[in-house]
């Protein structure tokens, strides 16, 4: 029954790239959809971007965008350590979303919400966990007939991720409300670094200082312990990249 | 914004392959999920065959399987003909789940019913709409609490494709009879056959003979119009094959 190709390796050419909220690795939630606030555009590539190629788009609310990790290491292990599990227990690399993966393949379920064609093609993505400059190999429509499975069991990641309180400095204020975009960006950081982004391996290392890019911001935090809240990230300051 | 990888291609190399129920493309249903009597299993192959690979996927009951459409050409085009609109609309081919597409890439969501790690590593899968032989590049974990989305909009597959009657003449019957897996085959050939695997340009062609492989065995069938119940799909014989 075996098939010539199953040694075969494929060659995959990207059809377009990301272009997001994210400039950088550190930080980008685990998952789609769990910060709504992050904008994302896929740009789509010659010759790939012609208007026909997503003729009826329009009419799906979801989409799966299949790409690559670009920044993993193309080394994998049969063996990772979820975040999820505090950093410390090991799983299998498939039981897992892990980016270091055979194949670096990535994959997210994302909101459509516009579709631009004047000038090539672009997608207006929303709550994309997807890095600037991302390689995209494919884009399907969400069937929720067939993919929605709402009681699938789902081992060690049963439910979204804790969401820690977020407050901002006076520092942080200041510089906020000096923006255009203050009311969308703090939307933003609330739901980004709610997460608390840290490496597990560093969950008890309150008070310490770390640093995540946004945008055009550097956003300094620590994480805090509060009598009555339990963890807070307190965002100590917001800079402007040069 | 754009960075270096843009323009870049990447090799992937399968990680497994497919023995399944169907050991030809045609009659293959057109979503994952639709016959969940066909059986499936992925072969892992090495390196990735250690049960370290798979350690705590038995925790989750689905699976998002990235494969290559081996069988399908390389060329692809912007606008393709979904048999859901009957074969004759255009859409583009980022709206549709249509096998003619960039770098050849499905995604199937599947329903993970065992492991075996007793000489590799075997995963044993139901509703799979894979074809023996087709080599699967990536394995991921579902996740309910963000992947199943009930309310998403679908575009022109708002629900699952219509099905039809299925009735076994007399000799099919008899063929059926013979076998070990009579009740199971008879299920998996009324789930198939009766979403019409015709082509969506043969829709007006009643009386018209067909043949489809499943497991062992090649299907004859036709669709007949009968006066109460509508289409019907008649199965005219099994024969094994040689």
């Amino acid at each position: 029954m075996h098939d010539i190709s199953i040694n075969e390796s494929f060659t995959i050419n990207p059809i377009g790239y990301i272009e997001s909220d994210y400039p950088d690795k550190f930080g980008i939630p685990r998952q789609p959809g769990l910060a709504t606030a992050a904008k994302a555009t896929l740009v789509l590539t010659p010759p790939f971007n012609t208007p026909l190629s997503v003729r009826g788009l329009e009419a799906f609310s979801h989409l799966w965008i299949s790409f690559i990790f670009h920044r993993s290491p193309e080394e994998w292990a049969p063996l990772v350590r979820p975040p999820r599990l505090g950093g410390n227990k090991k799983i299998g690399v498939f039981a897992s979303r892990s980016t270091h993966r055979p194949n670096r393949l990535g994959l997210s379920l994302v909101e459509l919400v516009g579709i631009d064609t004047h000038n090539g093609v672009s997608l207006l993505l929303k709550g994309a966990d997807l890095m600037t400059g991302t390689p995209v190999v494919d884009i399907k429509p969400y069937l929720p007939w067939t993919e929605a499975v709402p009681n699938a069991r789902s081992g060690f990641a049963p439910a979204p991720p804790p969401f820690y309180p977020v407050e901002f400095s006076s520092a942080a204020e200041t510089a906020l409300a000096q923006r255009a975009d203050a009311s969308d960006l703090r939307r933003l950081i609330t739901q980004v670094l709610g997460q608390d982004p840290r490496p597990a391996y560093h969950q008890d290392q309150l008070e310490r200082e770390y640093g995540m890019q946004l945008r055009d911001v550097n956003i300094r935090f620590q994480v805090q312990q509060m009598p009555e809240l339990g963890n807070v990230v307190y965002i100590i300051n917001i800079q402007k990249n040069n």
